[in-house]
């Protein structure tokens, strides 16, 4: 198959380091580390573990002088519906002391989840293969390209649940979409297609569903045979910018996200 | 008719506390506060009255409970042709002592007004029912969303009448349409017809003239159901990041104007 | 002809003071200012003198007060093909010593280049015939409008030669197209046709390659008879809200550049 040396099929050397997450598969081709979320029945829902498992797989990717390039979709339908609500489920059963720990917990995970992308230099691409709802969404103006099959949709209904906006959403998308535009995306909740997606410029590119794969694949393979000296250079000079500010917005916004 | 209880309909309790201002009117429909303006034979400009009554509506529908989302919107041909160029008609006959005073006190009329917009916590709607002109335009950046009718046109005029842009849109326009287009438009005095405004994200959505009216009630009625909490802190959130920028801006752009 | 004082016909009053730089042509139509790149074999490609020349130009359009707009086009097929390679070639033939010496020389000019457009405080437009490469396409972000032909191109190949991305651009790039599009440009080379460039905010209108002179100069000279004092005054109130950030940007970008 295409993925020549996909999670299982080889443990021992590509992905030395890598933890073994339910729900999240790892895939070398080439000089491109591609993760796929893969919890399809659960459509692609990332749980607690999840989390931690693509903050350490980006961690994995820096260090792999052999990976230039990293990139993150998904399996069957759903490229990814957003936080599992059973991440905070256990909290019913559980008294107010324990819920505060509980609540902390998830608060660090999420902090350095994004962080995980805020500190990540080298480029990242997101497949977006179908819905994308929530965090897959707030955290993809930290990634360098966004594609998009024709079947994606983007979707942060905050306020429909009674929530703020994470993953420094609030920083990055009046940037990407303007602050007219995101204030409609993230206070309203406005679910956008893929068209609507990339004329705000939080899509570069949507390809039809049956193209999507290859042509996506193609262009991966292209981009990590460029210098990756350079292509690093160039990232961390654009990120350097913004840094200090997405840091201290990941905070507030989750200062915000937990009051 | 649908302004259940406008203005002159109920003056007793739903807009207790709000003054009485000439070309200003107020509606309240479920939890939607509505100002419109007019005075459509001077095409809604405004009155340093209609500067000071807004800035009061917005701290009347922030502070009233019952109100979730506000809207502002123009009767007529018009939205707003932008400052009464007879505010300052009457100091063709002073001297230059009282002309000075009286450029003082506009001055702080205009700061106090974009300061409001700066100010104002819950989510506010710009439906733009025609041609819109000058200061009208430049704080469209500070609302949350802004609907037009096909009809609708945005100007600012600055270069034209020798003045300089105000209403934070100096820092506005560059985040919602990049510096080029801004400077454009605020250099130049570039119009844009409302199809251009949409796609330099100065519009979120453009309607038929004919379902202007109806569909932008609905979608207001639509938002105005939200948890009004999660609204006000994500828009707290998005605000928090450029207030102090704003604010100085707003100064520093006063300065030039009444330099 | 069209250019009824161009650096030939007139070299004694209405250029005084600007140098004599192959490759760049001068031309004042009315109030316009308009330089000319004018090496058609080498694509319009800069040398270490034309940097300074363009430099010494923009001094010169801003200190004469019948000039009140400047433009920046290229003759022939390209608006310019970027940094002229032979500027580094003669290193070739040095020792490291003065290798070092000739490359910091490099960077003071190339410094002091985008600094002149950042200083630069009369509306600035550029006029790109066609294919745009490299520090001609980074600088845009400091001009004012940029209008260009349908055979206009526009790429930053950095990657691809080993560099990163200079002309501030990893500062203007991001707010005139958002992070995701300013990334796929800068760190992947992505090459945009004048279309792509206009949905971007990299371009401000595309004309037919048969209209293009004369629309645009029928646009600069309707710019141009704009109250001066007024659009210095608003470009000086855009350009003081990103100034310090567009200097130190411009500093560290080199760094990364000459590092």
């Amino acid at each position: 198959g295409e993925e020549a040396s996909s999670q299982q099929a080889d443990t021992g050397s590509a992905f030395e380091g890598l933890p073994k997450i339910g729900g999240l598969d790892y895939s070398v081709e080439g000089k491109v580390f591609k993760m796929t979320l893969n919890r399809p029945k659960k459509f692609n829902a990332l749980t607690l573990e999840m989390y931690k498992g693509i903050q350490a797989s980006l961690k994995f990717a820096q260090n792999n002088d052999k990976i230039t390039i990293a990139a993150l979709t998904g399996t069957g339908n759903y490229y990814c519906s957003g936080n599992d609500l059973s991440n905070f489920a256990a909290a019913a059963t559980k008294g107010p002391a324990e819920v505060k720990v509980m609540a902390e917990e998830a608060k660090n995970i999420m902090k350095e989840y994004v962080q995980g992308y805020i500190d990540f230099d080298k480029p990242l691409v997101a497949l977006i293969n179908g819905p994308a709802i929530g965090i897959s969404v707030t955290v993809l103006g930290l990634f360098d390209a966004v594609y998009a099959s024709n079947k994606a949709t983007f979707q942060t209904p905050f306020a429909q649940v009674g929530q703020s906006p994470e993953g420094v959403s609030a920083y990055t998308f009046p940037l990407l979409m303007g602050p007219l535009k995101a204030a409609e995306v993230l206070l309203f909740g406005r679910k956008l297609t893929a068209t609507e997606a990339k004329e705000c410029g939080l899509v570069n590119e949507v390809f039809n569903e049956a193209d999507f794969v290859q042509q996506t694949t193609d262009l991966l393979a292209k981009y990590s045979l460029l210098p990756p000296q350079s292509m690093r250079e160039s990232k961390r000079l654009l990120r350097k910018i913004h840094k200090d500010s997405l840091y201290k917005v990941n905070e507030v916004s989750l200062e915000y996200r937990f009051a």
